[in-house]
């Protein structure tokens, strides 16, 4: 269904002319290192645990083949695919183990604890912030769980109008599934493709259509998940009062709590019409006023996304990219509205006269299409812009909207101090009544320390500015370091607690998340 | 403000002529058990002690008087009423502790800990579940942490839409202090008159106008907590994937995990109308039907209520309560609309389309007029109820929609197998895509015991129907030996650890929530 995935040399997309002629002109003459191709340490498993492990799972499913073992290493963060290039394969699993079902999983997690294996559970692989790479020291080997074969939608009960669906289904997969009984999620993150619903859970994904289906976690009413000292069965209803809702507890513990075995999600009815339009602000700061007035008055579009100066001149350098009606300079912002017809034109008609009365010049749809064919596209560049020389990398934010212009400046300022000549470009992708999230991609010719060294200047600015030092990217190993400063060392030892007694050896995901 | 309170027999309000004729006709010649006279158990805590919670707050901040003590004994349950009413004062606390600021409110837990003093945070004192009850058992003594003087409204940020409110503020003095600004939370539980921020935000209360402003743990987008071993500040952000959301960990911790010592809420500009309505349904599943169309098709208005056939007979009964335009029989359903003018008047119409498609007869503005100056009334009655030897109580569940047929059946038949020739109401209160609550409230000519055993098979019922224990009256000690048949022994276990991380001597509210 999708042969190619990102980081996948064979599946790069081919570095488009314009984007070609823009990388020589941002960052001169291009070089193409090679990927240097590498085996994988042999794994460190003796025979009598991988037999244990068979006998869990079944023969076919305990996989030790390099082939295998290599697209299980890492997710696909820039410098994800930078040591994948470099032939550092030093965090690859020793096996991949394929269960099915909660009680293979237990089995497995029981083998884990017994031979003090580090278990890494893994849907699509597409984690961007090193939650697939966890410590391996101290540890007898590295197991993959992977949870591809937990592929079902379990049950839909048209009535509530909830979708019980399995971990490790694909994005498509899941809406192709939900699509047979004329439903969908509206889960539509940039990584759709290839991102798993556990991981939506697991790192409390966010979609492009956020702004009319909601994060994945307001879409969760109910979980199940398997730890190595018992099984969790989390939701009855779509609100509680009957304690604290440990469903949110287990959103965004991106494996370090439990396996997550099932989720419960609301659905909708697939959308009779879908419309996307391209708008024009002057500037980000009257764009980011005219969303906010939006998400404060509504009603909201189910897609809003503005641009800021740079981002918007890039993507109109591309003519691909670019509507006739959308005349160059100034911001783009694209509304998407689905619904009923009846429901799309009366949002679009609502939206359009708030957003003329603020300023807005309406660009048609032609804008609005090109986002629409272009949106998951982004990340296949990575690879062809590596070939030419250039990191290309994203982060993210969101705070309260009055925090939001100083949270700009600042993380733009540490990003061009950091990395001198990059491109900074930056979008608000999510929209809240109380504040929005801004996303920053960065093109640099620039080493993987040097990005290391920028994005922590990032952070460190973001946690000045009292913005979150992740909207929907999750905290993996990456973000860890900061964690402590968005949540207080007492929040860290509410973490601590809760995964020493879900998971009292440490057998799962060691060293992420949790500080 | 607000002279008289619930429970408090001088605030009782006289049993309305037709309640009255309704008393005599369901259950027979009245009766009038007066209040027994009793004094409290002298204060258990030596001097040493109080001196230094004096220290800590200031003389007149530690308060032993009987009256004072009295006041904060228990909550606002039936059981709890007819306990005081019997005389029984042996859950009052020890002193009155009245701190200002999270300095003074860390210092009292401080000599808590170290004098092992169970302390109960108290607000507005309105809890129905006995979570103003704490065991005593093996503690010095009981602090009733008073949360009353911290009652202000710490910030406003009219960019965000957002306050912060400390937790001692009654609903209506939340509500007068954000009218300065044109601001307005939207939160009017029923027991809003008396109950604090604190406490909404300890208990994950729903208020009336949930529909339109969505419950109190949704407001919350950031809080400040002090427990015995640390202070937490959670939330920088609307939305973040930087781990769990520990917000929602002590939201419904029920003073059990720290005490909440401000809340940072979304707020709403003040509505420029207010509409209600009446509409009737032919029977209670015809209206449920109608509500949930509304629930997943929208628009919802801000108010929907929806009264089952015997609740809807009660209330027309009352020639207070009735609206001209509601003639007899069916279910009577209000609807309310809140917004600007030209908000409600689109809401109006479309819900109104709607609703008459689905069957719905339109009763006119006096129904909806008439619950609006009822609104708050009800808890008042129980005290002249019991003065007439009926003992009238409340209780609610919420589950999906596929279920709530079945749950309403189920705790229906419970409580009429429970309580022969009781009286058993019920209304659905609030709404969601996925499901919705079920308020019940039952009149019967019965003992405590009696109704405790038929509360008992009550929350039975709701477990066998998988539906939630209580959807907004929190665990307290009255649901505790159920939890852990709705979040599992493991669910159990995680609510133990954090407790033990964050007040590892048990001196926060013991015995409530946690299991």
């Amino acid at each position: 269904m999708h042969p190619t995935r990102w980081g996948d040399p064979a599946g790069a997309a081919p570095l488009p002319e314009p984007a070609r002629a823009l990388v020589e002109l941002a960052f001169g003459v291009t070089d193409s290192p090679a990927a240097t191709a590498v085996s994988l340490p042999a794994p460190a498993l003796d025979e009598a645990v991988l037999a244990e492990l068979r006998t869990a799972v079944g023969d076919a499913h305990v996989v030790t083949d390099d082939a295998i073992r290599r697209l299980r290493t890492r997710g696909k963060s820039t410098p994800d695919l930078l040591r994948a290039r470099a032939g550092d394969l030093t965090d690859a699993p020793d096996v991949v183990v394929r269960p099915v079902g909660a009680h293979e999983v237990a089995a497995v997690l029981a083998i884990a604890v017994r031979h003090h294996l580090a278990v890494v559970p893994f849907g699509g692989g597409t984690a961007v912030t090193g939650g697939l790479a966890p410590d391996r020291e101290g540890y007898a080997g590295v197991v993959s769980l992977d949870l591809r074969r937990m592929n079902h939608l379990v049950e839909v009960d048209p009535v509530s109008m909830t979708a019980t669906l399995e971990p490790g289904l694909l994005g498509p997969e899941a809406e192709a599934l939900l699509a047979e009984h004329g439903l969908t999620l509206g889960h539509f993150p940039q990584s759709f493709e290839h991102a798993s619903i556990g991981g939506f859970a697991a790192t409390r994904s966010s979609g492009q259509a956020s702004a009319g289906y909601g994060r994945f976690d307001a879409m969760v009413v109910a979980l199940t998940a398997v730890t190595p000292t018992g099984r969790l069965s989390l939701g009855v209803a779509p609100a509680s009062a009957a304690g604290p809702d440990l469903r949110q507890l287990l959103l965004g513990s991106e494996g370090a709590f439990g396996v997550i075995t099932s989720v419960t999600v609301r659905v909708r009815p697939i959308p009779e019409a879908k419309v996307y339009e391209g708008w024009r602000f002057a500037t980000f700061a009257e764009g980011r006023d005219a969303m906010r007035e939006l998400a404060q008055s509504g009603p909201l579009p189910t897609v809003l996304r503005l641009s800021d100066e740079s981002e918007t001149a890039l993507s109109l350098a591309d003519p691909d990219a670019v509507g006739g009606g959308a005349s160059a300079g100034g911001c783009l912002m694209i509304t998407g509205y689905e619904g009923s017809a009846a429901d799309v034109a009366a949002k679009q008609t609502s939206v359009t006269a708030l957003l003329t009365d603020l300023g807005g010049v309406p660009g048609g749809e032609e804008p609005g299409r090109a986002w629409a064919a272009g949106r998951f596209k982004a990340p296949y560049l990575r690879d062809s812009m590596l070939d030419v020389g250039v990191l290309v990398e994203t982060l993210e934010t969101a705070t309260f909207w009055s925090r939001v212009e100083q949270t700009y400046a600042d993380v733009k300022a540490a990003l061009g101090a950091s990395l001198p000549g990059a491109l900074v470009l930056c979008h608000v992708s999510h929209v809240y009544e109380t504040g929005c999230s801004l996303y920053f991609t960065v093109a640099a010719r620039a080493t993987e320390p040097a990005w290391r060294a920028a994005k922590a200047a990032a952070t460190d600015a973001m946690v000045a500015a009292r913005a979150t030092i992740t909207h929907h990217h999750a905290v993996g190993t990456d973000h860890k370091p900061w964690l402590a400063r968005e949540i207080g060392e007492t929040g860290v030892r509410v973490l601590r607690a809760v995964k020493a007694e879900l998971d009292p050896t440490g057998i799962l995901n060691p060293g992420v998340l949790v500080p």
